[in-house]
């Protein structure tokens, strides 16, 4: 019960913001003695600060104002793309605090030398976080593939070129030694980009199949607020979904996947840009601006592609919302005309509308920054559980 | 509390069968006398039996033995298919009672005289029931479309040529006069197909896509045990995903949909079959075993469409198995290698064994089983609720 309180208290610190005990109180149902106690607890493990007596001009706002605190215990994101490599730090509000990217060109790369230089990018958001009084008691991987999320091992990464690579198994080996205490996970990055959708995009429904494509395509099934893994936690793959039950044979060996028709090789190539350098998709962008026909045409035949595939997930998982995110949310103005051409016209046995697809505010930093944030989103929905975890590292330390 | 405790006692006799109080108690983890009270207030809403003083050989097995009631409180499932109508009564065992089925060719006809037919149907399964001294305390209409489970209306059937039919909205239009005071309810075919797969299935997989074809081609998407239903209850529509994006215009007016390659009107048409009567599905099981060659390429086809829309299934949705239901269940000797071979090759990016694609068992009788089975499963889950139910309704009664 004193837990399912301590998460009462956190929640309506996190939506509301700074608060006095008594409209804690008001907002969770709590007596403001209960609260008291409570925020004592969440205040010795750190979660809360007291922001001191302020000056009151407001009518029934008496007493110090509380919030979560803005130091402290931090979320810490970190990022295998195949052209970049990142990391973030995340505080408890929330925010992104630190926010590193480096361009990397990982697909082929050995898993070992990816790591050693994710370390290194690590470090350096670490070490601005530490400045800011900030210090991570989680770490998340995004990963462009397939995740057994219980050993911490990616299956398959196949842009990467990866396969059974023990990621957050022997994060020791890898991670700075500051590190080495905190616990690691890796998932994959469309359904980071759906949580960072959930927690940090504008419209946030508490449904909606998210969408992450540049490289790879992926995509994500949020449900009643909750990520759907599937039975084995590899729900989402929409890239191999087939388009063209004949078509070119795909990365993943079948014929016809949504990749082979709207991954950025094929349009890089369809536009007669295969081979440049630097960011693909600001160059797309840049040239798609400029009106060149050919660019136009791919990309107008990959979100057509993406389209049908979309009317497959929505035929059968009927969402209320299709976000499109990752690096592709950026070229938007001219894929969603085709993509929502294709579903007006699949999606024709129930009600459809076509504004029920969006792209993404967050784009490319999705996958990022929903890393950065699940360590956040678990302490505020189980305070005592974070709480426990420290003590346990407390008396570890001084013994 | 008590109300979950009656759910609890429910529950231990509806897995086990008749069993003493005191086998009840170690099941349930509740004490002997409070599973006394729970039976007394169990047997007093007409749900358990007492089976009297059974002669003991067996230690520990002392006292009479209680079983759900065999009387009393039933299920009533109706079935509105293409080419037929069905009622069954079932009873609180999940025991089927009574089960009756007409030839009637619905494409096309006024939905007036089908629900006038239906409601024959009905009656006839209520006499007999009634008989037996079971009397339905809830009624599930099984229909091949799309349903607004809140207002009962059946939104779109394109088989039956149906749209906005208020079936359950205005019952007492059309059902036999004794149902008037019980709830009805209508559902979609493939969703109760599932849900008969789950409760009466051999094998009853925690996470599965039930595939219910004939005349058209839907699925159901169980998750944890239960159905998934979409965020308006449309999830499933496997018959409009599509295989071919530049195939035959499809009834929904789509191009390409699954139904167009494997549903039963393409099918008999590929097979040289266009426009025999009878029972369709025995006629091609028949040529079929006869080597027809031509019917057997039919169903090859027919097959490889159905595995390519389900390897965009799997790819989504991470399920742990498939079950393909409903009528084309029997065919399954000539569809299966087919689909198995289609998934085998698009479903490579993540382990997957053929052997999690199964025929169903209860083949075309699924929907109907599953409507009877509906309001068994509520009083299980929820004795307390019918029984407050039932109170009301004597009262009603008697004043």
């Amino acid at each position: 019960m004193r837990r399912q309180n301590l998460a009462l208290v956190m929640g309506a610190l996190a939506a509301h913001g700074p608060s006095s005990r008594a409209e804690v109180a008001e907002r969770t149902g709590l007596t403001r003695a209960a609260v008291g106690s409570l925020v004592n607890e969440l205040a010795a493990a750190g979660l809360t600060t007291d922001l001191g007596l302020a000056p009151s001009g407001r009518v029934g706002r008496p007493g110090t104002a509380l919030a979560l605190s803005g130091q402290g215990p931090a979320g810490l994101g970190l990022e295998i793309a195949v052209e970049h490599l990142g990391a973030c730090v995340i505080d408890l509000h929330g925010t992104v605090r630190t926010w590193v990217e480096i361009e990397a060109p990982n697909r082929g790369r050995k898993p070992g030398e990816v790591l050693a230089e994710l370390s290194d990018v690590a470090a350096a958001a670490l070490q601005h976080a530490a400045a800011q009084g900030l210090h991570p008691v989680g770490t998340v991987v995004a990963v462009p593939g397939l995740v057994d999320a219980a050993s911490g091992t990616v299956e398959q990464a196949p842009n990467l070129g990866w396969r059974d690579v023990p990621v957050a198994a022997s994060p020791a080996q890898w991670l700075p030694a500051t590190l080495r205490a905190v616990p690691v996970e890796v998932d994959n990055e469309a359904n980071l980009g759906a949580l960072a959708e959930l927690w940090h995009g504008s419209t946030r429904p508490p449904d909606f199949v998210h969408v992450s494509a540049q490289a790879g395509i992926g995509a994500a099934v949020v449900i009643g607020g909750r990520l759907f893994r599937g039975a084995r936690g590899f729900a989402g793959e929409l890239g191999h979904v087939p388009v063209q039950p004949d078509g070119p044979v795909c990365t993943c060996g079948a014929r016809g996947c949504l990749e082979q028709y709207a991954g950025e090789e094929t349009v890089l190539r369809a536009a007669g840009l295969a081979g440049v350098g630097g960011d693909h998709i600001k160059t797309l962008t840049d040239e798609a601006l400029a009106g060149n026909r050919r660019v136009l045409d791919a990309l107008d035949r990959a979100g057509r592609a993406l389209g049908t595939a979309l009317s497959g997930a929505v035929n059968l998982l009927d969402p209320s919302a299709l976000v499109l995110g990752g690096a592709y949310a950026e070229l938007g103005e001219w894929l969603l005309p085709g993509m929502r051409a294709e579903l007006a016209a699949r999606v024709t046995v129930r009600p459809w509308n076509s504004e029920a697809l969006q792209p993404s505010e967050l784009g490319r930093r999705g996958p990022l920054l929903g890393a950065g944030t699940v360590t956040i989103r678990r302490i505020i929905e189980d305070p005592a559980r974070y709480a426990a975890w420290r003590n346990t590292r407390e008396v570890r330390k001084s013994s």
